[in-house]
């Protein structure tokens, strides 16, 4: 039996944070199919492993834990895994890194698809926020000592859950849409090196050779996958 | 001088949540205008308190600290005022409880107003996902021992983030948006009830005091307050 299972639909996106955690902690998961989620979120709250809305929800078998929002799943493993700052301010600081890359996939997507990007707003999101949401992240990272080839997001010894978090969202987004490669490396350059050293150890590197098998090319999913893709093939 | 600057809209909203905390752990706080708001945030990212996107940002004078990200600012507060579990499981509950309860303000306002609410969405709102957020809050008390004239959310002795947090998000709401009320009391009569105890408490209402002479009858603000409004009057 798997350490924890993970419900989460068969796409990167919010849940791939969550893999590259257990991953790079040496965790076993499963992964019940989209019936399984889609029954679990559809019982009555009081049956639910916890009274959740969506997926992400993990649940961590050797505890008997039941944890969901992907902010507070990544705050449990990382507590309980052993890869959360030991001081109040880092570990708010991550909490405050993750609450970032949420807003970065929020922000991508429209907010789940709720509504298509046309040209004009795709244009002037990519050449401000976008962007400032990756300088966002470079300067937290030069201001805790990451170089361009060493060091971490907030200065820690080891990769702790901000870089994880940190390498997750950036290294994901431009492998599955590498038009915003450049994007990233111009305004995050240390990010980006980051991101890679993190997601090619051989933990992180064969979770990601399962998720490609799985996933094959997708990254949030749906109409808006394609309308973004729409955006940067028309770039 | 006061003990933070609490950088924040003239609004409730996610503000209220940080006011709720200081207030309750009697701390004192300044808000800039918003002049000093929209200067901090259009900064370079390196010359900003810290690296931030938008407001609230915390700045903590004792410990020369500045924190982004609600969650983010409420978990450094909660744990460096002592009101945060002091369990792996119930501190990542108390994140849970957070990330829906903003959860719930992105979708009232859909997502800070991102499109207005017309007639058809907002009845299907109203009918499915906003009774099934209260219900939410409902099991997860009702599930640490939270019953209808006292108890905590999450089963503890006193008051912690995850009461002030809940309290913040029903109580404000539905003092606001009076037509609201009957839906929470009907899908979370203990929540309801928890939320008129906690913001009753003398420093709790006197925050409210004060925000409501700042702030009057607003809630989030802007033309999607209006649309709200729209939707609930005509009810």
């Amino acid at each position: 039996m798997a350490d924890y299972t993970l419900y989460y639909w068969p796409l990167p996106f919010r849940g791939q944070f969550i893999r590259a955690v257990l991953a790079h902690t040496g965790k076993t998961w499963d992964e019940p199919d989209i019936d399984a989620i889609t029954g679990v979120m559809g019982r009555d709250v009081d049956d639910q492993p916890l009274p959740f809305m969506a997926p992400p929800l993990v649940v961590d078998h050797a505890n008997d834990v039941a944890m969901a929002q992907m902010p507070a799943v990544l705050a449990y493993l990382g507590t309980s895994l052993g890869i959360m700052p030991d001081d109040p301010e880092r570990t708010a600081l991550t909490h405050k890194i993750i609450a970032d890359a949420n807003d970065v996939l929020d922000e991508v997507t429209r907010f789940g698809g709720r509504s298509m990007w046309i040209r004009e707003e795709w244009e002037s999101f990519a050449s401000d926020r976008l962007p400032r949401w990756a300088q966002i992240f470079e300067a937290t990272g030069r201001a805790h000592g990451l170089q361009a080839d060493s060091g971490h997001m907030l200065g820690t010894d080891a990769p702790g859950l901000a870089d994880l978090a940190t390498a997750t969202l950036w290294f994901t987004m431009t492998a599955k849409l590498p038009e915003l490669t450049d994007l990233v490396r111009e305004n995050a350059p240390r990010v980006a090196a980051l991101a890679h050293r993190i997601m090619s150890t051989e933990a992180l590197a064969q979770m990601r050779d399962d998720t490609d098998t799985r996933f094959g090319n997708a990254w949030c999913g749906g109409q808006i996958e394609a309308s973004i893709r729409e955006m940067l093939n028309g770039d």
